[in-house]
C-alpha cells in the first residue's frame, strides 16, 4: 500500500457499524428508522418521537474557490466528529453527490481522508436513489407536458416557449441541445429542447426547500413549466399533475442517515445546484437534525459571497432558521492563489502572497457579520503549508479580532484530533449572541434585491440589467412573483462576475444578463454569465478506472 | 367502500409482516438480508448460507393475450399460495413492473385482487431502484460513447452506424426521435437518435441473464453498440467501460425479496421487454428461489408461443434449468374472443365459441409438450363464467388428456382456497417425470432455428426473410454470432405476425424483416413486424388521478 492511502481506501478500512446503532445512540426510534442495506436509513419525520427543532445551526461556508481547493465538506466532517468528540450532541447535514461528477471528473464527493461520511461507495453511487425519483418526477412532468401537446393542447401551451427541460444525472455534452418530437404526426410534436443535469432540475430546489410533503405538493403545483401563446405562465397545477410527482417524491423527501468514519451520525439528503439554485441539503433534513442534536452543522456550496447568501436569504427564511455561527473555510494554498501564485508554485512559502490574498478572506468575514452572524475561520491545512505560514495567518486573523484555529481533519480527522481547536471555538461561539437578520426584505423590488447583494457582499459599484432582463423584470412584477427572494448565479471563483479576478475587487459593475423565475422552488433566478446547467465528460472520465473486483468490491471512485 | 374494492384498497387492507420475519420463514441467513425499508430487502446470493440451486420450477404462462385478459400474474401468485397452504416450501420469481406503464396505462402490475404481491405502491413505483440503476448505466455508455466520439473517436465509430440508444423508464413518445448533439463545436457531434424505454435495454436483458456479477460483466463488455465506418462491430470492452457499468449494477443485480397478500415469499427482480428480450425476472432471483424453496413458481411474458419458448431455450439454457410444469392459464373470456366473439358480447355464455376458439389453447398446450415438460391448464375464472362454460372448457380438457383446474385466484386468493385445485394438479406433475429438452441446436444456422421456432411453435409453413434480413444473416455468421439463440419479436396476440389473425391459424407464412444482434444479452433479435420500444400516454394518463393523501398513502394505483 502506498504511503498515503485513497480515500475509497480509507473508507474501506474504517470500521462501519449498523446504522440501526448509530440510529438508536442519535435517539431516533426504531419506528421512524427504515434501512436501504445495512448502512444506510430513511428517517420518517413523521414517526419521529422527538421534540420540534431546536438544535443550533453551524453553516460551514468558505472563502472564494481555487484549483488548490478548500476541503469544505472534509472540514465538516471533521468538525462534527471534533463536537462529538467532545462532548456534543452533534449531527451533520450534507446534500448527496450527483452520479454524473462522480463518472466525470470527481471520482466521489462525501469528505476525504479521515473525514468521511460512510458507506462512501454506495453514497456516490445511487445512494438510496433520491436523485433518481427527482429525475423520474422531472421527466414523468415533461412526458405529461409533452403528451398534452400532442393529445391537442387543451392549456394552449406554446411549444417555443418552455422553461423546463428533462433531466439526466449524467454528465452528457450531447443532450444540451435537441430537437425532439420527430418521426412524423404519430410520433409527437417537434420542438427545440435540451436536458439538464439533475441537479439543475427546479424539483431538486423544491424537494430541498419543502417544509413537509403538503408543503412539497403546493410547490410542485407552482412550478412554472411554460407559457402559452398568449404568454401566460402555466403551472404544473394547471396541467394537474402535482399528485402524481408527488407520489413520486413521497418516499425520496425522507432524509437519509449515514455515518462518519468516526460514527457520528449524519443526514446527506438532496443536493441542488448552486449556481441557479441555492445549493444546500434538505430542509427537511437539517429540521429532523435539529430535532436530534444540540449543534447541527452543516454546508452550503460554493465561497460565502453565493452559499452563506443563498443560505441566509433563501434557505433559512423559508425554514425559519437562525444560524448561530459560520466557519469560513480558508486555505494557505487558497490564499497564495488569490494572491496571484500559479498553481504549480503553491507548495513554496510565500508571506508575501499570503498578505495579498488574504483580502478575499477578509471581504467573506465581513459579509458573514453582516447577517448578524459570528464567523469562524477553519484553516484547513495541508501537508506543504509551512509553520510561518500558518502563524502569519493565526495572527492576521487574532488582528481582525475573529475567531480562528488550524484543522487537520484530511490527515487525522475528527477522530485524531485534528479538529479539537476549532470544535472548541465554535462551541463556544454558539453558545454566545444570536442576531440574525436577513440581508434585504423580501418587499424590495427584485432589482433592489439584486443591488443590495452586489453591493453588500460582492463589494459591486452597481448593478447594470441588460435589456431581455429589464423586459423579465417587468414580467416578473406582471406575474406577482415579485416578491419571491433572489438566487444569484454568479461564478464562484471572484467577487465579480469574470471568474479571472481573484482577491477582493473594488470598482466592478454586476451583469446581470437574464432572470430565470423558479416559482415552485420560490426564487428569482439572476444569470451573470453562462451558467453550465448539463456538464461534459473529460478526455479521460474517471469511470474509465472503475471497476468492480473479484469480491464484488468498488474499484476506482476517489 | 364499494362493493368491489381496488387492487389497491385490497392491497393496503391486507396485514403486511416485517420483511425479516419473511426472510426467516424462507431460511434465509440475516447476514444475507439487506433491508430497503421495511417490507422489501436485497438477498445477497454470495452470503446466502444455502444449497446450490435444486428447486423445482414452475413456468406459468398462458395462451394467446386477448384484450380480455388472462390474469397470469394473478396466477402465478394464487398458485404459489395455495402451493404453500398445502405445505410445500414455495417461492415466487417475478418481473419487476416498469414506471412508464404504470403512469400511463396500467396503473400498476403486481397481480390482482386477493393475489397480489405487497407492499404494492412501492413496488409499482421506484422499488428498491433497480430499473434506475439500469437506466443509469445504460445512459453511462451512451454519455461515454458520444464523448469518446467528440473527443477525436480514437475508435473510429460510425456515428450513422449506432445500434444503441439512450433509456428513460417513462412513457415518452417525443423521445423516440430525436437529433442530438446541435449547438456547435463545443456542444457535440450531431446525430440522428432516439429513446426506448428502460425495459427495453440491452442491458436489462442482461442483468437478467446474468449468472453472477463476473458474468454480469463480462456480458456488458461484449455488448455491440454501433459499428466502425469500416463495418467492424463496436463493443463495451473496447470503450473499457464494463467495469464502470458493472460498478453501477453491482447492488441492483441482488435480488429483491417481498412477500404475497397470504405471506408466500416472492422475489421481485428485473424485467426486460418480452419482444425484443426474453421476458423473464432474473435468473439470479430465479437461481436464489431454488436454493430456498422446494417449488418456483415464476412467468414469462405474453403467450406460449414467445414466452415459454424463449423461457426454455434462451433462460432455461443459460441457467441450465428444467422446468418440471407449465401452466398455461386460459380464461373462458379470451377464448371466447379467439373464437370470434367481440370484446362487448363476452359476458353471455357461448358454448360454439368456446369451441372454435379452445384451438388456441390446445397448439399453446401441444406446444409446451415439445419441449418434455407436461402442461397444466389453469381456468382462471371471472364473475362472468358461466357454469356450463367451465364445465365444457374442463371436459375438452379431460378429453384431451390434460390436467386442469378453474382456480379463482383474484376473487378469493391463495388464502381462500382459491387455488388449492390447481396446487393439487402442479405438485403432482412437478412429482412426475421431466423430460425436458430445448426445441433447438445452437449449431444450427441462425435462419433454421428461426424456421425450427416458426414451423414447430407457430404452425407456420415456413418463413421469409426481407433483403435487409438475409444481408444481416450474412453479417451475423462472419461476425462469428452464428451460435446464438434466437429471441423472436413477434405480435402477442396471434400465432402468425399479423396479430388480426386469432385460434390456431394455418396455412401462413412468416415474415422476417430484419435481425437485431444483441451479443450482450447472448442472443439474436428476429423482428418480424414493427415493435414499439418506447409508449406513448394515452389522452388520459393513469398519473392524471395518482395522488398522495393527507397522511402520505398513495391515491389512484389500480
Amino acid at each position: 500500500m502506498s504511503s498515503t492511502p485513497s480515500d475509497l481506501e480509507i473508507a474501506r478500512a474504517a470500521r462501519i457499524r449498523p446504522i440501526e446503532e448509530i440510529a438508536a445512540a442519535a435517539g431516533i426510534n426504531a419506528d421512524a428508522l427504515e434501512q436501504y442495506g445495512r448502512y444506510k436509513a430513511k428517517i420518517d419525520p413523521a414517526r419521529l418521537q422527538a421534540p420540534a427543532p431546536a438544535g443550533k445551526v453551524v453553516l460551514v461556508s468558505a472563502m472564494s474557490p481555487t484549483p488548490a481547493g478548500e476541503g469544505k465538506s472534509t472540514t465538516t466532517v471533521g468538525l462534527a466528529d471534533s463536537l462529538a468528540r467532545a462532548g456534543h450532541k452533534v449531527m451533520i447535514a450534507l446534500r448527496e453527490p450527483s452520479l454524473g461528477p462522480v463518472l466525470g471528473m470527481k471520482g466521489g464527493a462525501t469528505g476525504g481522508g479521515y473525514s468521511q461520511v460512510l458507506p462512501m461507495d454506495e453514497i456516490n453511487l445511487h445512494f438510496t436513489g433520491d436523485f433518481h425519483a427527482v429525475t423520474a418526477a422531472n421527466n414523468a412532468l415533461m412526458a405529461l407536458v409533452d403528451n398534452h401537446i400532442y393529445q391537442g393542447n387543451q392549456l394552449n401551451i406554446d411549444p417555443r416557449r418552455m422553461t423546463f427541460k428533462r433531466v439526466l444525472d449524467m454528465n452528457d455534452r450531447a443532450l444540451r441541445e435537441v430537437v425532439i418530437g420527430l418521426g412524423g404526426p404519430t410520433q409527437g410534436v417537434p420542438r427545440q429542447d435540451g436536458f439538464d443535469i439533475t441537479v439543475a432540475s427546479e424539483i431538486m430546489a423544491v424537494f430541498c426547500l419543502a417544509t413537509d410533503l403538503a408543503d412539497l405538493r403546493s410547490r410542485l403545483g407552482r412550478i412554472t413549466f411554460g407559457y402559452t401563446f398568449d404568454r401566460t405562465p402555466v403551472t404544473v397545477a394547471d396541467l394537474g399533475v402535482q399528485g402524481a410527482l408527488t407520489l413520486l417524491l413521497k418516499e425520496a423527501v425522507k432524509p437519509n442517515l449515514v455515518q462518519t468514519i468516526a460514527g457520528t451520525p449524519a443526514m446527506v439528503h438532496g443536493g441542488p445546484f448552486a449556481n441557479i439554485a441555492h445549493g444546500c441539503n434538505s430542509l427537511i433534513a437539517t429540521q429532523t437534525a435539529r430535532r436530534l442534536a444540540d449543534i447541527v452543522v452543516t454546508e452550503a456550496g460554493f465561497g460565502a459571497d453565493l452559499g452563506a447568501e443563498k443560505f441566509m436569504d433563501i434557505k433559512a427564511r423559508t425554514g425559519g432558521l437562525a444560524p448561530s455561527a459560520v466557519v469560513v473555510v480558508a486555505t494557505v494554498r487558497a490564499l497564495k492563489m488569490q494572491g496571484g501564485v500559479a498553481k504549480n508554485q503553491l507548495t513554496e512559502p510565500n508571506i508575501a502572497a499570503l498578505e495579498a490574498g488574504v483580502a478575499n478572506l477578509h471581504r467573506h468575514v465581513r459579509n458573514v457579520e453582516k447577517f448578524g452572524v459570528p464567523p469562524v475561520v477553519a484553516i484547513n491545512r495541508f501537508s506543504s503549508d509551512s509553520a510561518e505560514e500558518l502563524d502569519w495567518l493565526l495572527a492576521w486573523c487574532a488582528a481582525e479580532g475573529v475567531p480562528a484555529a488550524v484543522a487537520d481533519v484530511w490527515g487525522r480527522g475528527g477522530g485524531g484530533h485534528g479538529g479539537d481547536d476549532l470544535a472548541a471555538l465554535v462551541a463556544k461561539t454558539v453558545a454566545g449572541p444570536n442576531n440574525f437578520r436577513h440581508l434585504y426584505a423580501l418587499g424590495l423590488p427584485v432589482e433592489d434585491k439584486i443591488r443590495t447583494i452586489a453591493q453588500e457582499i460582492y463589494g459591486a459599484d452597481g448593478v447594470d440589467f441588460s435589456v431581455p432582463a429589464l423586459k423579465r423584470l417587468a414580467d416578473i412584477e406582471r406575474n406577482g412573483w415579485g416578491g419571491l427572494p433572489v438566487c444569484m448565479a454568479k461564478t464562484q471563483y471572484s467577487f465579480t462576475d469574470d471568474a479571472s479576478r481573484l482577491g477582493a475587487p473594488k470598482g466592478f459593475t454586476i451583469h446581470v444578463r437574464d432572470l430565470l423565475p423558479k416559482t415552485g422552488a420560490g426564487f428569482i433566478v439572476a444569470l451573470t454569465g453562462a451558467v453550465m446547467t448539463m456538464p461534459g465528460l473529460p478526455v479521460a472520465p474517471a469511470a474509465m478506472r472503475m471497476d468492480v473486483d473479484g469480491d464484488g468490491n468498488p474499484v476506482g471512485l476517489a
